[in-house]
């Protein structure tokens, strides 16, 4: 990837004055709670997008909201950048320091507040893993619903800032329809609460604006999270069919005709082959590609929706259908699914889009999808949320070899482009970060970008949280 | 209800140029769009809150969104005053006007733009009838899932501005769940599209702030709305119950264990006593308290979900389990529980709440709003969307007894105090309005409403978008 101007420029202000402002943290917070030390600033210099990095200015590490307003209350003061973190698993670069800010890191933020099953909610500190909320309500029959594949590291607040999905979230939902009310620390220190245990709100839906705005409108430090009943039953069905094509014209007629099982992952032959390689979950080799659809309930019920859906796709060729027979097969299917990432990983560099399409057009993207992966000479591996059509090319390439990074880089962004050209959008649960800001102006007007800025600065007006993402850095170098 | 300052001053700027600007709008706008004389302005001085009549000072009825824009544009530059309108139906005076106001009303574009069903979705004018969506795809087994009781008259516009719900939104979301874009004018003219047939948005989820918001950041014109496929079968069935607590505490317990129905409505013995004389729906006259429950899905599904419920139910010594026989009783259940506020209306003046609370407070709250209202030597009739906590306690008062209609107001405060001292919120789905603008700083801090109004300054610096609604008018007037 190019190192061009990728960054806001570095205030002056802030660099020249790092050793007081260090100090000042010093006295701001508790001596765990700060690092500033270069090497131990390393590893805080990327996230898992991995493309750029920057060493940080400081880490604060505070345990607690009180924490998390003084270190905003003394950045806002001075003009000091803050980028927040959680796990740092972002894929679009979302918690990429720079040099003159301070990162904000919630990852010590791990308190489990409130477990309240008679309203279905758990309230937890913005640190906690996605995974450790439904760890801690699974024996009593509950689970918290959006999934990420990196659920087991990712937290609450990162997921949060992305609106992160997940395969089970096309019945659920993604973190936006799960999430009921947060603790938000805005730029000035000022706390707010938004939401609440109950529907809707009274004024503006603040809470839905802040999930998905990527840490730039304050601090999220606590949430309140919907809980979900498990279901009777669930059971993985594998569909192997000739060509991608096939699968996605099934996808697409299975979701209009109104069936909505709580998942539907797309496997191309490729991400079968590595999937299967690592996590040896059964998945058929002599298929062109692969859909997971997961139905729940009782025996009835999952035998009435399997048959629905097994009609749709006969009526698309498919030529091997084999349900799970057991809790380990079904823990192997998503194993295998879930590893995706890390197993292309593996063998290979990879930069992972993250385009979302109508399901009319899936057909159509993943058939244009390859050739332009084929124009550039290049070779991709589809594993994605087909129900919602979000869909996750993963674009291999050698990141030594500095032309093929630039094919990478450049097919990846016509991929999106293609997608947004089709009537979709750039990023479905992977945000915007610096990866995709600068597409931005492809999705969106003058004036629709105009607007998100403007909501940005009744946050934010000096521009310090997060401040490189998510908007063209263009005509912002001023801010 | 007190007629003391309930709006903002009327702009003197704008009061004296009355003819100029009425002639400039009909410059503008071809001739049926423009209403300006006295007698027929009159229809438009209020909604159906109805506390409140101001004649405005014209009335647009644009056709297209660039009529919408030409309104805007030239509003904007001379600081009008602009409040839009649906149908008219607002229960917490969210279109009443104020006399130096244009009202942009919607209801001529009434417009079916496209109906998708490869991508389930319907895109509509902003004056299109919520009920008008549901019938143009029923006959191909689909529907809009939001449905207030006004469904008959009130628009998808005016549904975006409250966020609106209904009694079949516990399965289904209210109508932020089922909004997926908009085209919408920004105060200064410029049009703008938020969202589109895709799952999330790239950047700030805009579309969502835009849900509820009660017209002040703009004039949506245009909206693309989620169809969903009719289930295989739907039943509502009636469980009465001796005490309005037992049901409560039933719906509560139904909730906490997972199970979502379609449905659960709530009816006490007043509101049954009324709806039945109106309907002759069949409701059981021996209970204290009445749930609706619809199930649907296959028979067997139906079944299932069915015994859970009766499970619970028996629990809370259910008297009466009454399943419904055939489709024209379900009819009638429905029509009974959808007229209530008209029948109630036929015997009383009233005021309709909105409160909504966690499910584990319903019990509590429904006694001590009987407390209250007994306090205030007032009759009360409950009937309401339990499954979603969201109360309607229809206070009866006699409007032209002035000391009445004090104490019923009063009381009103009261039990919206109760439910958002209970953890709950104002407004569930009538939106603040007129109605609960002062009562937001009960729910809200300084920190938390200056945070909405400087979000609502970023889309409306001059404060021209329905100006008296939603936040405290304290402070404003300068503004």
């Amino acid at each position: 990837m190019s190192e061009a101007i990728k960054f806001l420029d570095p205030r002056p202000s802030v660099l020249s004055r790092r050793k007081d402002i260090i100090a000042d943290l010093i006295d701001l917070l508790p001596p765990e709670a700060l690092v500033h030390e270069a090497r131990e600033l390393v590893p805080f210099e990327t996230d898992a997008f991995v493309a750029y990095r920057r060493v940080p200015l400081a880490v604060a590490l505070p345990q607690t909201t009180a924490e998390v307003a003084a270190v905003m209350k003394y950045s806002h003061r001075y003009g000091i950048p803050v980028v927040p973190r959680g796990a740092g698993t972002s894929l679009s670069g979302g918690a990429i320091p720079q040099e003159d800010a301070v990162v904000l890191g919630l990852s010590r933020m791990t308190r489990i507040l409130d477990i309240d099953y008679a309203n279905r909610t758990a309230t937890v500190q913005a640190g906690v893993t996605n995974l450790s909320i439904s760890d801690a309500v699974s024996a009593d029959g509950y689970f918290y619903a959006p999934d990420p594949s990196s659920q087991l590291a990712c937290t609450i607040g990162g997921n949060i800032g992305m609106n992160s999905g997940g395969a089970h979230c096309l019945k659920y939902g993604v973190t936006t329809n799960n999430l009921l009310g947060v603790k938000m620390v805005l730029v000035d220190g000022t706390v707010i609460e938004l939401g609440g245990k109950y529907l809707d709100a009274a004024g503006y839906d603040l809470l839905g604006l802040v999930c998905g705005s990527e840490g730039q409108l304050g601090i999220v430090t606590e949430a309140t999270v919907r809980l979900i009943a498990k279901p009777k039953g669930a059971r993985p069905v594998l569909f192997g069919f000739e060509t991608s094509e096939e699968a996605g014209a099934c996808v697409a007629d299975v979701i209009a005709a109104g069936i909505i099982p709580v998942a539907i992952e797309f496997m191309d032959k490729p991400a079968i082959e590595i999937c299967e390689a690592f996590a040896k979950a059964g998945y058929p080799l002599d298929v062109g590609a692969l859909l997971i659809v997961e139905v729940e309930g009782s025996e009835a019920e999952m035998d009435a929706t399997l048959a629905s859906i097994v009609e749709i796709a006969r009526r698309h060729g498919v030529k091997t259908v084999r349900e799970c027979q057991s809790a380990t097969e079904a823990a192997l299917i998503w194993k295998g699914r879930k590893s995706a990432f890390g197993a292309t990983g593996r063998i290979s560099d990879y930069i992972c889009m993250d385009g979302t399409v109508p399901l009319s057009q899936l057909s159509y993207v993943l058939k244009k999808t390859s050739e332009i992966i084929d124009r550039f000479g290049l070779r991709v591996a589809n594993v994605f949320h087909a129900g919602d059509g979000n869909m996750h090319p993963l674009i291999l390439f050698n990141a030594n070899d500095p032309e093929d990074a630039a094919r990478a880089e450049a097919a990846g962004n016509e991929i999106l482009k293609l997608c947004v050209d089709a009537g979709g959008c750039l990023t479905g649960e992977h945000g915007v970060g610096i990866e995709k800001r600068d597409l931005m102006r492809h999705q969106y007007s003058e004036a629709d970008l105009a607007q998100q800025m403007a909501v940005r600065a009744a946050f934010d007006p000096q521009w310090i949280l997060n401040p490189s993402k998510v908007f063209p850095l263009e005509g912002r170098n001023a801010a």
